[in-house]
């Protein structure tokens, strides 16, 4: 979802982020990029929900991503996630395009899931 | 664009940042956000980029905002600037949907005219 503009900067529109495919570490292709959850005081976001399943975006599930794990990967052009299947069959997700309140439990529940505290 | 279930909370989705109202603080309704811009390596946004005129968003105008000078008002249900027209007038903008490139003399640029150095 990048173009070559984007490439010769740092700074990239949260409009090429959401739909960016998302692939495990071998090469497979897991879903993309739907949302992205915002801490609103420090505009650091936290998240970013990889949505996979469904038809049309109806029923897909969701999947709040600590975002440090996300790496670009311009051959891809997508992002790289170092997730197993397992990991991602046990993870907090949830049905639906309302997000559900990320309270500091639900955070912290997110982030213990990917082994960072 | 908040709903009553994301109050409750720090973290904001950014598909409710994009399309929320700015106003400035004589509650005058100036745009809206249309993108949020952001450091892809750290994860943090930048600027939010203030949308307006045009005609379905056909030629509208985009002024990237610096993130810290939006602050959320839950009785307007939008973000206020402290900004007056003549600022806006003067201030780094684009037209149309795709974005300049976010150089570092680009985002010094648009720092520089809300006078954040």
């Amino acid at each position: 979802m990048q173009s070559s503009t984007q490439t010769h900067t740092d700074i990239i529109s949260s409009e090429r982020v959401e739909g960016t495919a998302v692939y495990n570490k071998a090469g497979d292709r897991l879903g993309s990029i739907d949302d992205l959850m915002i801490d609103k005081r420090s505009g650091q976001i936290r998240y970013a929900v990889l949505e996979f399943g469904g038809f049309l975006g109806i029923g897909a599930d969701r999947y709040p991503l600590p975002w440090n794990i996300l790496k670009y990967d311009t051959s891809l052009d997508g992002y790289v996630v170092p997730l197993d299947k397992d990991t991602l069959e046990g993870a907090p997700h949830y049905v639906g395009g309302e997000p559900p309140v990320y309270s500091d439990d639900y955070g912290r529940s997110v982030n213990r899931h990917y082994g960072l505290e």
